[in-house]
């Protein structure tokens, strides 16, 4: 196989016959797959039915504290939850709030109190002209969703090697005060799978912000999500907590972890963890809607686990079933695309995704394809705020939820619609 | 026992130094007990144990739809559950939205929307000079605070034998444009008992509000809260939703609705039903801050119950639990303040609460003395906007939690800090 670039005319029109009949083949097969969400598949959630039976109707109901989960209470979770939780975020139990069971609702959260009451006193931002958030590109198309929602002007910021790129995130928050938030993936980003490095977050962690009310928004979603066992092979990141602290920022950030990927997408626990200061100014607002969380799911969590140690055993099984996922997208990538100088994507040694870069101009149509014959992408241009992603070339790719067989079959046609719109897109030109 | 008022300042002045030594040697037992918050006992909690087995690692974790519950997804929640919480409310399954485990944290959230983003297109409130909620008095102090904390102006509606003066409300609604909503608790309303009679629902439904964002906040929190079996001997309303859509306006209301003093305060399932146009407008702002709600346990109830008439049977055990705590408050105030003419208090059929009137101005004494002595209420006041109990009054009495005859001497221990409180009141004048 040679480099698209290297074939003559002639050439390329032969390969686009070539590959237009093998995309009719596959389309004819009428496939009807999934790969658009970072979903566990079945296989995962079976790994936590045993927790289904670490409270039932002979256990103790009473948390550490003495408190009885059943009844109204506990504001910021029971003690053992908020052990656990504060463990995997390198946080004292005494900074940490555990909630419901979603993260992105705590964030969303974060930034609708924001608007409506301020941080630690500042003007509340619907009272502002404008408020901006950096984010780091390509990135979680759910926190974008949340800032767009509030009308917040979102700036897009390269993703570099070891993190968002730092000269310009220095920039904008220690010169422009409507800059009140960045939003992270420090472990595994989403999409990219983006480990940042110490210096990113020593950086990150002696911003001195314009904004008093600036806040790093810390989502530590693949905390544990490590696809290998061993250690020189799996991603490690500072404490932001102590390195803002020890950079004199105490109250600089926010951060947020969830078991949606480790025990039950519908059914885990979510925390927040930060200052104390921050932790107080949100309890502050919070008691007034809500009067606490789900005890029982909380003690359940902590009861199976034991400890974080315990959840990190755990997080091994789904590595397993992970990992060879991982494989089947990266083989068929270097396989068929390898040689071929059109496209380049990510290799990450954990969380839940492989970032696909086409070539310019070519992801809406690869997406497009790949759906009209039964595989449904996520959106091209998801991965970027209000969905814009400037060279159309970003494709995420979520390897989780199918079995290994039909994600072969996945792969297989997206690499031919691949390899189809770049030979169209070249011929056009 | 002779009226108070009947008594010499002589005799009062005896009946002040009798009541000081029954206060005192009261007060040297040393009570620690909390009578403050509508919470259920253990041997209520102890009455949902069983649901702990309904779903355990044996059982299907698939909802009637095919859905995963362990999975992300369904954002309005399991059809199961919609259905049972839907039937409580006297709404369909499709216009319910099954949340988490706070019916609070609903209510909280709908007014957050309204001021964030508005209702169905209106200007957000916090855009707005002023907003304005009515609020019938007593009521519920965490409704009142979650307004309070928006900054929304409360208005005291006073609270009639059907309901909240609708004479008053009419006038405000119809008339006033920044008046954008009302709390109302229809059935045994928190802490009066009221029930809203037939005539105070059709009129509340036929409102022709000033402001089109007016909504109707309508916490049916103890729809199946019964005190008696006996048909004759219960509270029934009228269905509001079919009443606003019969009066023409069938957006007019958000109801809602939680399990909390069903299944487990801590760990229940809370919903919201109202018009398809309100429901379609609030997912389509809720969709942004969360994927879905803890799936798990609303199966879990569905379960455990199979339907509203499996849950409603499951309500007359905790009625032959509250019964003869409620007996108890009611036989004491009877006994030893019925002769006196010094306070008067309402006869629940249903609900948490009996609302304590004591001769203005005693309100904050009474339930200061009852603190002294190792008794804590409800704050004097708590049933008002901003606390403020224009008579000093009220009191609310929440029997629910202490074991009987702990509330046996709570309530001997209350009345003699009435009749103390009441007759250094009179001494005074």
């Amino acid at each position: 196989m040679k480099p698209y670039k290297e074939l003559s005319r002639k050439e390329l029109l032969d390969l686009r016959s070539e590959l237009q009949a093998q995309y009719d083949e596959k389309k004819a097969q009428g496939m009807k797959l999934d790969i658009s969400r970072g979903k566990p598949s079945w296989a995962q959630l079976d790994l936590s039915m045993p927790m289904m039976d670490s409270l039932t109707s002979d256990d103790e109901m009473i948390a550490l504290d003495g408190t009885d989960v059943r009844n109204y209470g506990l504001l910021d979770g029971v003690p053992e939850a908020k052990h656990l939780m504060g463990d995997l975020m390198g946080a004292d139990a005494s900074r940490v709030i555990v909630c419901g069971n979603s993260s992105l609702n705590i964030m969303y959260d974060c930034v609708a109190r924001s608007m409506l009451f301020g941080v630690m006193g500042s003007t509340p931002w619907s009272k502002l002209k404008k408020v901006k958030f950096l984010c780091p590109v390509p990135g979680y198309d759910r926190h974008f969703g949340v800032t767009e929602q509030f009308g917040i002007e979102m700036i897009n910021i390269p993703m570099l090697e070891g993190g968002p790129d730092m000269d310009m995130v220095e920039e904008y928050v220690n010169n422009d005060l409507e800059v009140k938030g960045i939003w992270c993936v420090p472990l595994y980003s989403n999409p990219t799978g983006t480990v940042y490095s110490d210096e990113t977050i020593k950086r990150m962690a002696s911003l001195t912000p314009a904004a008093k009310d600036f806040r790093i928004y810390w989502d530590n979603a693949y905390c544990v999500h490590h696809l290998y066992d061993e250690e020189e092979k799996r991603g490690s990141i500072l404490n932001i907590l102590d390195e803002c602290e020890k950079a004199g920022n105490p109250d600089m950030v926010y951060q947020f972890c969830s078991t949606s990927k480790v025990t039950f997408s519908g059914a885990g626990v979510a925390a927040i963890s930060s200052s104390p200061a921050n932790i107080a100014d949100i309890k502050s607002r919070l008691k007034w809607s809500t009067i606490g969380f789900d005890k029982i799911n909380q003690l359940r969590h902590a009861r199976f686990f034991k400890d974080a140690d315990g959840l990190r055993e755990h997080m091994k099984k789904h590595a397993a079933i992970l990992r060879p996922k991982f494989d089947i997208v990266l083989n068929t990538l270097e396989r068929e695309l390898g040689e071929l100088d059109i496209a380049s994507w990510t290799h990450p040694i954990g969380g839940y995704f492989v970032s696909f870069d086409a070539t310019e101009g070519c992801a809406k149509k690869i997406v497009a394809k790949c759906k009209e014959a039964g595989l449904v992408l996520t959106g091209a241009g998801a991965a970027f705020p209000y969905g814009k992603d400037p060279h159309d070339s970003n494709i995420r790719i979520a390897p989780s939820m199918p079995p290994e067989d039909e994600l072969v079959d996945a792969m297989d046609l997206f690499v031919v619609c691949v390899k189809l719109v770049t030979v169209e897109k070249m011929l056009e030109a």
